[in-house]
This record gives structure tokens, sequence and C-alpha cells, in this order.
């Protein structure tokens, strides 16, 4: 649950929230279903006004319900103060260890149904954070996708605060584990040294990335391995290049720079633009072009969920910017 | 932290939350603020964008926040939607266990402090509900406060989603300690069968009060008890009647019907009504009459932390409505 | 699509409004679906961004949209300013007479899919008014339903501004037309005499309603004959007494006395509760009440569209009005 | 300028206002203007942003802005808190002795150009208040009105915080001034007493009112005076009667009882009533009657100023209260 | 009507609109006003609450409602949802066919009354789309106005989407009729190709500008014609340079590049910008900086109507930027 | 009193408000209070609801209030409207001649007992401009304060519109009392030259700066002289160098260049920066830049009032542009 101060707010100033129902699986599965798939979120939300909501809120997005237990007490959130320029935004988490999510006891014949209804599933690494019984739960789950020949997707997405302590040395082998059971990853070199402990000797970004992608998809069996490039403009515009290892081959998109609405949420968009470029079996150069714009129209719009139709990515593909479309 | 739908909106229509920091704590200090005394909050907040906000609300309302100590993660908060007519509100807990306060490690010094400060301290039963380091801390404080010759108040407060199996059983013991150091109680008939297992054979509330209340200041040497009795009419307008034993002696005010705005919060308007007649060693029988009026005006405003002036409310106590006041 | 202006402002004084998806059948259905059934909406919408609105917005309300077609140019729409006590609420249409829904074409195929998938369907007579296109599918339709005998409702709804200078003598044969497929109808007196050209000697509608309903009921072979009498109070609460004629016997509800936030669907919450009885096989007189306390809660939300669950009316039908639920 | 704090909030609990541009002589004229009378307003205005503002938002309520010059600072402006049930609704004055209108310096021939184009001027006592110069205006505008033979209409209304140590008896002999300029007047057995210093046996206000506006009727030579009872009940429902005393006679209201939505302004809406019967030469019986529903139906309207047509008070004549009007 | 979806929402994420009324006509005639013309609109509303409301949104932005007819049914609105950076704004139209405009009778009287109260009258080429009687009456108007010596404006504003297969085809002998009667018109080298069916040799828009505009001029006997030339900046800025045809020559304003708040309505205002300069005889180089200057603040407007005054456009052609005027 | 319309409304399209309470005094002293010193207001708040809101409002802004006096009738207040790129915003005052602060008597042992409690002491020169009372107790509480040892600080701060005619030869000699009295002096060249009448023959700020502030401390025995130098860029971002002379030697911040939000207040955030700086002893090149970055977040805030910490500021002088923080 995504507790936001309306722009550009901070708690101390406004008495104010909006609410929505977000996170990496959501916006991905969304974004999905806006290009004409069929998504299902496997999620436990507490059997109370909140999980209602967030029910009927997820299902505006187009999201399938039929595999969102209900159970448990509450739903993890955050409080989102949007900075402004210079001041940057700002993220405080509530507690999260007790949500519905982290105490539920996962069911294999849930698991199963799931499954047998899916291409493709998504795993997200903040997920790996949460508890022993949930990366337990998330690997049985990657398993048995796998068993039965689904494409498996994960996003090495990390959260440093949720790791406590312990860190990348505590993450390591989890994520590795589900390293070894996707068919498609979304890593960078920062993952790649920080949390699988890979080593290069280039300075730069670019090089460091021309280096360790490769390696790691070849250490961990991986089909497509993709990701993007972000700097931030003095003039408050962003730039963005994706790419997208796969065959043996880089693709890099255009450098895109664009002005910002809402960042939160972009990385899923360019990542629901890789699977639905591999489930369409699209060309790479295509798929990273497709992604990278994606990722920019979801910078422009409210909320963490992508919006953008197919043919709305397709349209920003093109060069010029359009005015008004009517 | 109260997060509320907008009128009257559920958490599944509605996209926004309005938010304020209450409690019964906050609800007693800040109107007594009102009346012209100088009110501290013991409290311990997250040293976090929401523990900022916590304070700047706090001090709005006129309480000092120097006993308010910073540490700790997050903010027990509930989500209120607010119900029409037929249609009751709804309140939803999110997780308070590991709430700031209740991690908090309360320390003698800052106690002593406190207590060398003030005239009277006010507990409340939810509190009691929390957990044994708590429930520890709070009696440790009410001694010292007794010890160094302050009055002591005692809400008898109850929320049975707070206690689990162990309900009135577990609690009794707790709240008996409470009550041992209080001399200002705050309970009604039913408390005292529920909570304190006190028994009777009358039928009726009235009669109930009029036989356990009594026994209840005996046994636990209270100088003062008090409460309300309340009434839902048809037409959506409720009635109130305080009470006050004292001396051997019930009071009543005048049964007052009126129009709700906010119900929340109108039983911590009542005590403090309660509170501000006994501080000033008013007659109890004009106490009742401006705390009864305090708890009325408490339900025609916003929020549950009443803000009436005593001029307002001693206005209020006269008996026609005013129209504007220009 | 009503466009509302928010409370309790006219188009006039105002500068924004509130949108929403209803109509009857969205507010049956909804409700249904929130009862715990499955429920589809065979609709046809604008491939336009206000369609993709419009199916977030059913999705939302747990409306499965399988069977909503998109095509056309526009959605049939209504601006509504809320009255207050004594100034009535204003509802002004714009044209629906061009609206994607009263230029489809409705296809054989579609019907037959939907038809298979269902235990029950609900026409509403308000559609019966748009035009022969639409008139002839409704029909083709419901006798579809009947040959695959699944329960057809109809419901006698009527307005008079959208059948012009023809008025009842045009719509007769069509509303018998669907009194004939169906098994479940909701009318009351005043559609006997004024649609159907039944004749009273009964000045009182409470008698007129007795001697009536039975004849229509036997007329046009209906099972089930149930609707409303309603009257506003002074005070501003309404009045209502739901009654539901089966087996050849009148079942009537207490006479529910409230306070009311949003008129507009109550009618169409009391529908879904008869249609929720007869569906689950309750007794009539378990039916009548569960509906009008639906119909009651529907008066206390905002929109058309009835949100309360099986386990809120069941509550509501309880006689204490309840404060609030924590 | 009125700025309104929203429903129900404080100053002190709110962070926004709502601002619109009201008093006597906009309400008078608005609402004559929904009669379907050309109106306008003489006022002045700064020339500035605020002005501007004014001026669009009087062209906004119909009123024609000929005559509103520009010149000088500010606007007087109020801010208005709304009460809700035993809490008072409560006005807080801003200066208002150095505003564009009372620092303004009045033309003749502005007067006059006014004077030729109307049938009828409006006068309000409030406006008595501000200072010499203003006084000195108002009756030489007055008295050129008079001396073209057009109607002359005076409001008692007197706000004591204005007159400061003077009180009524500085006012008297400027209301005296202006009721003998007079051919109708709006005025109750208070003004009469308070402010014109007649006296009275009568213990009642009604005895009292029929016994002093006769008498004042005839010595200030009145053709008409009018004026409405009110009383508050216990539900929040306020009561009103009309009354019209012409040649000779008096003529009242039904009385009526209604739920309030903002009162402010009401009482002009009732003046607007009987200036709209009188310049009709309607009966006095059917004009009281037109008057006392015009008051009840600005009691429904956000803002001090009236908004309903000709039509909607006839209509608001009729006993029964309507639901929907669609 | 426009609307609006509040910034920056989508209509499917918002539940909330902002509506006005607006077009060509209301932008052009309310700027003017705002110079210190008289201006009147020309239209057709509904006599209901959306009219009533048009009508006092009219009056607001100070223009005259005297030739602002009333009757027919409904009024032609279209959703604006804004976009930001690469998302472009997306305009949804509802139908136009059988609005109130679009079915009126215009009747000549009405038209002679309104030709002898003007100076100059505005034409809009979008309204030609609507059907054969409006566009005969337009075309009666147009020559009734010439023939009695009034200055006739047309703009060749161009829709294609409301001229459906025929476009340019079925558009060109209106718009070539229109411009006969034209003395001063607006259009670019694209609608001199497209519409007017001219052909040029040039790549470049500046050279096909030269090029075609003065052979148009010359072919309709245009005294004035004018336009814009505006690109959208990488960084979300737009650059904007006006340009005038009159005697003979060309005058181009300095190319302003600004931040864009609302671009609907900015070509509205450099009309109304080079009309004032015409009314005024100003010097061609004089208006055409004036008409860019206006342009350029229309984009920093909320809505689609300007609201500069003369004194904040000539302000605006000073070069520095200010900060705060105060 | 800020009165404030909606971005980026003007007062002519809205209808509602936002209201803060502000000013140099209280910008300063919040901005203090955020880096970690206690501070008070020393003020006159009229004793109504309006004075309540001001009082609370201070008080959540951290301002300790004790030495908020009441009294008086109301509020100097503003209207803001802000503008957007090439339209400037503008600032509307309402009459501040009668306000609480102006016509307050300021007692001696009120200067006394503030003096008392605190380290330094900050006036502005907007006060300055008010009327001979206000004056005189300016000058009485520096004396007092410079007496008691504390530092004094003053800001040049001129309002030309709150001189009227005499202007600056009206307010030299009570700028230069003040500078008699400051450790402290904000102020610029054009200060220097306009009101203390200095001249030069530089032609470049810059090069004035350098050669006017030195001088300007030695006539008045300063110790510190501070201010900034702003640019406003095409692209709408702003760029700020920070200057402070101390010692006999400028020091620079480097030139800092952003995009604005909210440009009232800044340079009281940069004041505050100054003087956190030299209260800590700080070397001047940290404490200007310090109190640049300050000026900087205050632009991107909401509001006049700087609400950045101490380790915010710090952050901000970091380099790179952080994305979100979590």
């Amino acid at each position: 649950m995504r507790l936001e101060v309306p722009r550009y707010a901070t708690l101390l100033q406004s008495s104010s929230l909006n609410y929505s129902f977000s996170g990496t699986g959501v916006n991905v599965v969304s974004a999905l279903t806006r290009y004409g798939h069929k998504g299902f979120l496997l999620t436990v939300l507490p059997d109370n006004p909140l999980g209602d909501a967030a029910i009927a809120y997820l299902r505006r997005l187009g999201i399938q319900t039929d595999y969102a237990a209900r159970g448990g007490r509450y739903i993890g959130s955050y409080f989102l103060e949007h900075g402004f320029g210079a001041r940057p935004s700002r993220v405080t988490y509530t507690d999260r260890w007790g949500s519905s999510f982290n105490t539920a006891e996962f069911d294999d014949e849930w698991f199963k149904a799931a499954v047998a209804e899916i291409d493709a599933i998504h795993f997200c690494g903040i997920t790996l954070a949460m508890n022993d019984g949930v990366r337990a739960a998330m690997k049985r789950l990657g398993r048995a996708a796998k068993a039965a020949g689904k494409t498996v997707i994960f996003d090495c997405n990390y959260r440093p605060s949720l790791w406590g302590d312990g860190g990348y040395e505590l993450a390591k082998p989890h994520y590795e584990e589900m390293l070894e059971l996707a068919d498609i990853a979304f890593m960078n070199e920062r993952d790649a040294i920080h949390i699988l402990g890979m080593t290069t000797s280039e300075q730069n970004r670019a090089d460091q990335l021309r280096e360790l992608i490769p390696q790691a998809a070849q250490r961990y069996k991986l089909n497509t391995v993709a990701g993007t490039h972000r700097s931030i403009n003095g003039d408050n515009t962003h730039s963005l290049t994706g790419y997208m290892y796969k065959g043996g081959e880089f693709h890099f998109s255009n450098q895109l720079t664009f002005a910002v609405y809402d960042r939160v949420g972009a990385g899923d968009a360019y990542a629901s633009g890789i699977i639905h470029g591999e489930l369409q079996n699209a060309s790479p150069s295509h798929t990273v072009e497709f992604a990278a714009a994606a990722a920019m129209l979801a910078h422009t719009v409210a909320g963490d969920t992508p919006l953008a139709t197919e043919g709305e990515v397709l349209e920003a593909m093109g060069k010029e910017i359009r005015d008004i479309s009517r």
C-alpha cells in the first residue's frame, strides 16, 4: 500500500494522503495486461476493508485476483513524499514483518493451480528479504514453474534497508538460487558486483556492464539479461538507456531524455516491456527499444503502475513529441 | 495515527485519506490545554518524517512535546471509515505490536523529570493491553507520581480485540493495580462487571451503575469515579448523561441530545471536563455539567481531539442553540 | 456515466464533477457480486479512454467484463446535482440515442456464449425505451435464456422522458413481452396501472398493490413479484417497506426508517436482495427483510452502486444501530 | 468577500478556504435577477486582482456591473466557520473601515445615471454603520431615487459590533432618515424596540410584532413592512414564518420547517421574494408565501446568495417533498 | 463544455473532472474583452441547468450573453486528459451532432440585431464541419456582416476527425466561401496546401509560408493573414513565432521560448492579439509582437481561455522574466 | 497571513485559497528551530479564531509562542497568485495599517523578559515601514538586546510600496539606526546605493558589491554582512550565489542552479543559514555554502517557511542529485 502525500508537500505540511496498491508484481502484471496478456497476482491480503480495497484496486488495473488469497492481519505499506528538484523524494516504510503476505502459509495446491494456468512467472528480489518462510515458498513456486516448463523471470531488485546487518552476504545464496531457476533476469553491473560478488577491473559503469553481464548469463544459464542505465540531468530531466543481453550479444536502446512526473515503478515498466517482447519472440533490438519507451512513459504517469497500452508505447517509440492527440 | 477516509466514502470507494495523530492521551491533554492548563504528552515517536509530523501535530494542538521521546520504527495507526445512519463506522487497525511506543525502553530519569513538572497524570487502560514492558513502565510511572503526591487518573477504557484470547481475565490484575494507584477513575458498570468481575442483581444499566460504582470507589479507594451513559436515537441524534461519584454521592448531568459529526474522542472530552473541574476544585454538579457539555461539543468537531475552549463549553452549557456568532 | 456535482453544489456554482459508471445493470450485478455470486455485464462501450475507464470501473466493482463489447463512439451519461432537504436533486441527461450501446449490433454468438455461463439474467425496463434494435436484441436474448432454462428477471423501471409522446401506450407491448419471458419481476401497483393498463377501484396504494400484483403474477405467469413502498418524512428521513409476492402469498418486510445519503440506486439494491434470496432458495420472509435492509444500506453509501456485503446486510437486519465497529 | 472554512472545520484545523463575494446587496440583486429582473450593484471595488475576481463573480451571478466603480485599496471581508449542531457558526471580521467602499467618493453623476435606469432601489442598514461619508452618500442616493419616483426599499439589518459604544442611540437617526425615504421596509419587533425606541407591554414576540409594526408603518409612511420569525428546533431543523404588513393588514405565510445547509443569506432571499411580489403587484398572500419558500430554499444552498429561479420557488411552495427531479 | 481530468491523471486513474465552457469563439471574445472591447457570443445553449451554468461561466469571463439563445437539448463536450512530457494530451469528443447549436434554427432577426451592434465578427472553421444548416447560417451571417460594412474574420481551424471520409475535399468549398467574405484570416501553409489545394515546390515550412500566404491573400482578397509557427523542444518548452501578412508585406515576431502549463487555446490568444491590433490600427510589427506575447501568456494559464489584460501582455513583451510582482 | 490561490490559478479563476502564517520573522525562526535552536517570535495577534489559528500554526513550525501577545483586531495579510513561466506571481496586500501588530503597545517588561532568554535577535527592515510606534519599539528592543550583550541581526529588506511617497529618503535614517545596533546585516549593493545613499562608479553588480559592502561594514561597524545574487534562467531554473563578508574578507558560495517550486521565503532561508553558522562559529566558507544550500532547498518546498533540517541541508551541499531516499 502506497500512502502518498499530495505533490509536493511533506508529511509535516500536509493533512491528506492518496493511497494505492502497488509493488513490483502489481506493476509488471498490470503493464502486461495493458499489452494484451492475461495476468494473475499471487499474493495474500487481509480479510478486512483494506484487503477489499486492494482487491478492487488490482481488478481495476486489469489484474486477475483468482490467486490473491485472503488472511492475516495487514498490508505492508510505505509513505511517499514527492521531492522536487534538489529535494529528493522520501520513502518511509511501516512494519512489513507481520503482514498478511509475510505470515502466510503458502499452499502447494494453490501454487499448482496457478502454475497450470500460466506461461511465465515473475519473481522480485525484494520479496527474498522478507523471511525464511517466504523465501522457501518462493523457491518452491519457482521450481514448480520450472518443472512445468514455464518461463521463469527474476528481477535482482535489492533494498539494503530490508536485509539489516547481514546485507549482501545474507542475500547472496538466495539470489543465486533464484537465478539458477531463471530464464530471464533483470540485473545490472552493480547487482553483479554487490550481490553476486563478481569482480571487475573496469572503472566505468558501461564497461563493467559489458564485462560482467555475459559472465553472469553464463554462470546462471540465463537466456536473457536486461536492465537500464539512468542519469539525472541538471534541468530535472532524466536520461535512460536500456540494454538486453541475449544469445551472446548486447542490444542497446537509444538514449532517451525526458521530463519526470513520478519516477517510482519505471523500472517495472522496463521489465514488462522486455517480458512482452520475449513472450512474443520479438527481435531483441525491437524489444529493448519498446521497453525503454515503456519506461519513459511510466515516468509521465502518477503512481507506480504503468498504464500505457502497446499502441501508446509504439507511438512513443517514434521520435517527435506530439502535442495533443485529438 | 488516524487515517480517515473522507466522508462518507469507504476504503474501497476512495483514493484519499486525511491523517491526524490522536489517542486518549492526546485528546485529554489537548482539551486541558484549551482550558488553560499546560499539558505534556509522554510518548515515543520514530525519528523519521512520520515522527516529525506527529510532533508538529501535537504542538499545533498546544501540547508540550518535551517528554515525547524519539526512537523505534513506526507509529501504531488505524483506518477510519465514517458510517452514515444505518451504516456503522469501521475501524481497521494496523499492527501496533512493534510500534515505537511498544518497543521503547522507558527510562526512570525521564519519568522523574516529567513527574516533577506536573500536578496530575492521566493513564489509559488501552495502553495496558500493549505488552509486559509497557505495562511495567506504566505502573512504575504511576507509582512515581503517587509517591510524589501528584493526582493519578486512570481511564478503564478496554478494547477486546487487543487482549486476544486472554481477555478480561488477563486484563483484570493490571486494571486493578492501576486503580489502586488512582485518585480519579473513569469507569462504568460494564467495566465493573466485565473487567473487575463485580456482580449485581440489577437488570437496568442505571441501577447497576448506582450499585457498583460506590463499591468500586470503596474497594480501590478512589476519590472520584466518573463516566457517561449514551444512547443513539432513531433520527441519528445521540443522547448522553454524565455522572460523577464523589464523596459518597452521585451527581448527574442533564441528559443532552444532539446531532453528531464525529463521534470518536467524545469520551475523552468528557474525561477532560471532569479532570478540569477536579483540578479547579469546582463543585461536582458544575463539573459534571461542564464535562457533559464538553463531550457534546466534541461530537460536533471533525477529528478525535476536542477543540472547545473553556468559554465555548460554558456557553454550550446554556440551553438555547445559537445560530451564528458574529 | 454519472457526472455528479460534489455535494451539495449546483452546476452553476461548482467547477468540478465526480464521475462513475452505473445503471441498473451495473448496480444489480455489483451487489450480487458482493453477496458471493459471479456476475457479468452485457454491454457495449466505446473503444476509447472513456470506455477503458468504464471497464476498469466495472472490474473494480467486482463485475466480470468478458461480455462487455467495445465499439461505437460514446457512453450515455447524465449530470446529477444533489438536492438538500426542500431542494430536490436534479438529473440532466445528455444524448443517449447515439451511444455505443444504442447503436451496437448484437451478435447471436455473443448472446449464446453468455447464456451458457449463467444461472439467471436480469433485464431493465429502461433499456426498452432505447430503440427498435435494442428492444429486438433484448427480447432475443431473453428468449435464448428462457430456452436454456435460465431464470429470467425483469424490472419494470420506466422513465417517462425517454418514451416521448408515445408514452405508456408505446411501451406496453414491449413490457408485456418481457414479462411473459420473466420468472421474477419487479413491479408496483403504479406500473400495473400505467404501463400494463390494469384497473382497480381501490384508492389506497397498499390496497391497490394487494389487488393488482396477484393479477399481474397470474396474467404473465410470474413466479415472484417484488418491490417497495417508500415515503419521505418531514425530518429528511425516508421510510421503506419491501414486499414480495410468491406462491400466492404476500410477504412484507418491517417498515424501515433511516437517514439518506445518496438515494440513487437503492431500488437496485432491493432487487439484488430479492434475486439473491431466490437464487439461494431462502424463505420469502427472510428474503424480503434482507432485500429491505440492503436497500436501506444502499441509501447510506455515495454513488448508485450498492457496496454492502452479505454479512453487512445481515448485520443491518438486526435492530439496534451500532456506533463504531472496531 | 466571504472566506469560508470548508465544512465543518475551524480555522485552527483547516488550511484552506473557499471564497466568494456577497453581502445583502449582492444577494438581493442576484435573487431578483434569477426571477427575471435586470439588476445592478452600486459598489466600489479595488482596481487589483481581487477587484477583478469580484467583478467576475458578480457577473457570474447575473448581476450588471456597469455601476460597480473601481478604486481604493481593498475589500471588506469576513471569515466564516460553519458550526454543526450544538456548535454555532462563527464570523470573524477583518477591518472594513479602510475598504474601497468606505473610502470612496460617491459622485452625483454616477448616482444620477444609475437612478435613471432602475425601477426600485434597495438599501441595507448595515451600510449605515460604515462612516459619515457613506451615510451621507446613501441618503443622497435615496433622496435622488425618491425624487425620481422610484421605489425605495430599506432593510433595517443591524450589526451591534459595527456601531461600537454608540450603539442604537447613534444609529437611530440614520435608520429613521432612511425609513422616511422608504416605500418598503424589512423590520421586526426587535428593530422597532431597539433601534427605533418603540415600547410595548406585550411579552410575546408575535404580539409585539402585531402591535409595533403597524405603528412603525404609520410613523414612517411605509407602504409595506415585512420580515420573518424563525426558531431553531432540537433536531437541527429550522422553522420560519414570513409576515408582510400592507394596506393596514397582516399577511402570514405557513410555518415552514426544513433542514438547513447554509443559513447565511436566507433573510436576503426572503426580502427578494417580497420585492419581486411587490414589483409584480402580486397579492400579499401569494407574495408572503413565495418569499417564505424562497427563504427556505436559500437555506439549502451553499453560499450566501440565493440561486433559485422563480419556477423553483413556485415548485417549493407545493407541499410534498420531491425526491429526484429527472 | 470541457471536462478535464485534473493534472496529470488519466480518465482511468481519476474519479473527478473540472469543467468549463470554451471554444474558439469563447476564447477570442473573452480575450478581446480583457483588452477593453465589448464582446458578444452568438450561440445556442440548452434551457437546462447545464445551459444556466454555461451562461454564468461566459458572463464570468466578461462576455455579453445577449445573443446566446436557449433551446435544444445539450452541449457538445469533450474530455481532456493532460499529457506530461513524452505522453501527449488526449481529447475524447462526445457526440456533438445533436447539440443545441447544431440543431438550432438561426433566425435572421437575431443575426440582424447582432450585426447592428458590432464592429467585427469572428468565425471559426471548426464550425463549418457541423452540418448543412449550421454552414448555411454561418454564411448568411457572414454576408450580413459584410453587407453592413463590418470587419469579417475567419480562422481556418480544421479538425480532420469532424469531416469523416469526405475530408479536405468536402471542406474546401465552404472554407473558400468564408475566405471570400473575410477581411482578416488565420491560416498557415498547411491550410493552404491541404484545405485550399495550393501547391508549392518549397520543402521547408518557412519557405512554403512565404510563397503561399501572399497567393492566398490575393486570391481571396484578404486584407490581413496571420498565424504562428510552433515547435516543441526537448526540455518541454515550446518555441513560437508569429507572422502577419498585410499590405503585401510579412511581419514576424521574435521567436519566443517558454514553459507550457495548458496548451489548449493559445492559438485563439494569438488570434485575439492580431484582431486587437487591427481594430486599433496598430502597426503590424507591434501587433504581431503583441499577439505572440498574448499566445505565450495563454500557455501559462489553466483552461482554454486567455485571461491576460492588455497591460499584462505589454509587460510580457518586455524581455526579462519577472520574479514576483508585489 | 498568506492566502494563496492553489497552483497555478488566478483569483479570478479559482474559488479556494490555502492559508498559512508567515513573514520574515516566522521563516527565520522556524528554520533555526529545524537546525536545533530554540526560537521565539515576538509578535501581537488578535484574540479571535484567526489569532488562535496563527498560534497553532507557529507552534506546528516548532516556534515558541511565549512572547506572542494577544490583542488588537486583525492580522495583516496578502493574497498570492503563483505565476508560471512567463507569467509572474502576483501579491495583493490587504490593509496592514490597523493590524494587531501595528496598533500594539509594546511593553518594556515584555521586551526585558524576552531579551533575557535569548542569544541573538533578528529584525527585518520591512517592519520599519509600519509606523512611528512600531519603529520606536523596534529600536528600543534593539538597544535592550545590544545592552544585554546579545547578537543583533538586521535584514535590510525593503518594500517600496510600503513607504509611499517618502521612499528611500524617509527610510534611510531608520535603517541606519538599526544598522548601528547590528552585528550581522543582510544587505546587497542595491540596498547600499538606494537606501543608504552610497555611490559607486562600477557598472556591474558583482563589482559594486565588492566595493560597497566593505564600506558599509566599516561605516556601521558590522561584524558580518551577507546576501545573495540571483538570476532567472530561460528554462525556468534559477541560479544563486551566496556571499558573506566577514573579517575584511569576502566568501562566496558555489553558484547553484535549480528548479523552483515556491520562491517566496528563500531569502529568509539563506539568512537563517548564515545566522546558524555564526551562532555555531562555523568557518565563513562553510557557512556561506550551507546558507546557499538552505536557500536552494527552500525553493523546493511549498510555502514561505523553510522546512529543511540541518542534515538535509548538509546532504544538499553534496553535488549529486539524489533520486529517491529510501
